[in-house]
């Protein structure tokens, strides 16, 4: 991890737990935290930390604020909608140029938010990704809870990475999820949840598992900006991983950010799931 | 093409309208054709050709059959759902090897083809594709109807063939669609159909396109038993491909059977969809 500076980092708050798990895990490690609530999408448990709320299309307030509290250290964290192209475009246009902002419309969400990330940075912003302002919420690696995988798990494990590996330079999913040896889906942009509610369609209707349990392995994509899309998994994800009948979750080691830890392995024992980090 | 066997081509049909179109094809062809209809799989219509019904866990009464009609050139095609595990293990057990069963039961419904395949060919049997004995069923390269795709859905395509050569050592999917650069799914055991429901939906609730319209693009698995698992599209690939928003549907020239040719490019032409076989 490199070094960063010191002061309060900044959160830029989408949707969902994780901006929140960033901010504690972030005080808890020393740092003083100041949140940009987006609205429309972050959650209302933000004020339980100083915050503002403010415009995801108003790139230039939301800089001023940053500015105005001395915040140099910006994390990105939660989920946000792309919004529409006209909408992109007048954001960008104060910044950038004609051309510029033909790219990055067209590399699809995770180059929207790179163009994010160099705007920050032009105005002289620290952007780091949540991990390593809150490295507490990296799944390390081996095993998260009580459960260990067993010998078919780890060879569905291995199967999983290499694919996931294999497709990771083409900007898909994160995730796959494989049972015995066959590969029963591979994540889109329908995300995570849905991938494993796809599997447990398919093992109820389609693929006969004749005893083999699915096993999610989940990893980041090669060249991913680790600092606007880290994958994520939650108690959500254990609840829909033993619906699918899965025997566990394998996520990269230090690759992966575990939300509310401490319930996600409790509800991963109570189901009989793994959760087990893998190196590759 | 290798020479092929003089003599009538037996077909073992399981469901859909594949079996029917490869007798019809052969039959054109100048080859005489006896069809054995796999029991609660085939199509009545199988009865338009000499045929019988028989049991898909019969193997020896199928091949006795065979024999008695002097047929010694077969072609496997049509849908089957893949017998459980017992009752692969019943078949198998007359003709293979404790060892050798477990073998072809752990590697998933191909290996179970594959045992199937390697079984009629140790009866003294030559197995074959379908459009082996029917090549007119496949896509070759060029646009098969009167819409060419433009230069956006050409990067599409050449990003589809690229991702589907990166996963097929996977034994994956044969299929995915892509959108302005970006992959909006991977196909999976669901199969092509669902694919294309799952990417009406994405592109409905989830992913904003900003006027790329989605190319599915389909090709064989790399060391794909093409006499068991030919890719294939038909009609109503054309349908669901337009429910889902597509440009248009690209082919590997030679490498995928199309359905009932004239109606699926009848209905892609009214539909604005053009189909495109690609060499890779």
């Amino acid at each position: 991890l490199r070094a960063l500076p010191d002061g309060a980092v900044g959160i830029i708050a989408g949707g969902g737990d994780l901006p929140l798990e960033v901010a504690r895990a972030a005080a808890a490690a020393g740092r003083a935290v100041f949140i940009i609530a987006l609205r429309g999408f972050a959650s209302r448990q933000v004020r339980l930390f100083p915050h503002i709320f403010a415009d995801m299309l108003d790139p230039a307030g939301i800089i001023a604020c940053l500015r105005a509290h001395d915040v140099r250290l910006v994390a990105l964290g939660g989920t946000v909608n792309r919004p529409g192209p006209l909408a992109v475009a007048s954001v960008f246009s104060a910044f950038r140029n004609r051309d510029e902002i033909a790219r990055i419309m067209q590399g699809g969400d995770d180059s929207v938010l790179r163009g994010v990330v160099r705007m920050l940075e032009d105005e002289g912003m620290t952007v780091v990704g949540a991990h390593e302002v809150a490295p507490a919420l990296l799944a390390g690696a081996g095993d998260l809870g009580a459960i260990a995988p067993d010998a078919k798990a780890m060879n569905d494990i291995a199967l999983g990475a290499a694919l996931l590996a294999s497709i990771a330079r083409f900007d898909v999913g994160q995730a796959c999820v494989v049972a015995g040896g066959r590969v029963l889906g591979v994540e889109g942009p329908e995300g995570t949840d849905a991938l494993l509610e796809r599997v447990a369609l398919l093992v109820k209707r389609i693929v006969k598992l004749d005893g083999d349990r699915p096993v999610l392995v989940k990893a980041p994509k090669t060249g991913q900006d680790q600092r606007i899309d880290m994958p994520a998994i939650g108690p959500r994800t254990i609840a829909k991983a033993l619906a699918a009948g899965c025997a566990g979750l394998a996520l990269a080691a230090n690759g992966v950010i575990v939300i509310d830890r401490a319930e996600t392995i409790v509800e991963a024992d109570r189901a009989g799931l793994f959760v087990t980090g893998f190196s590759t």
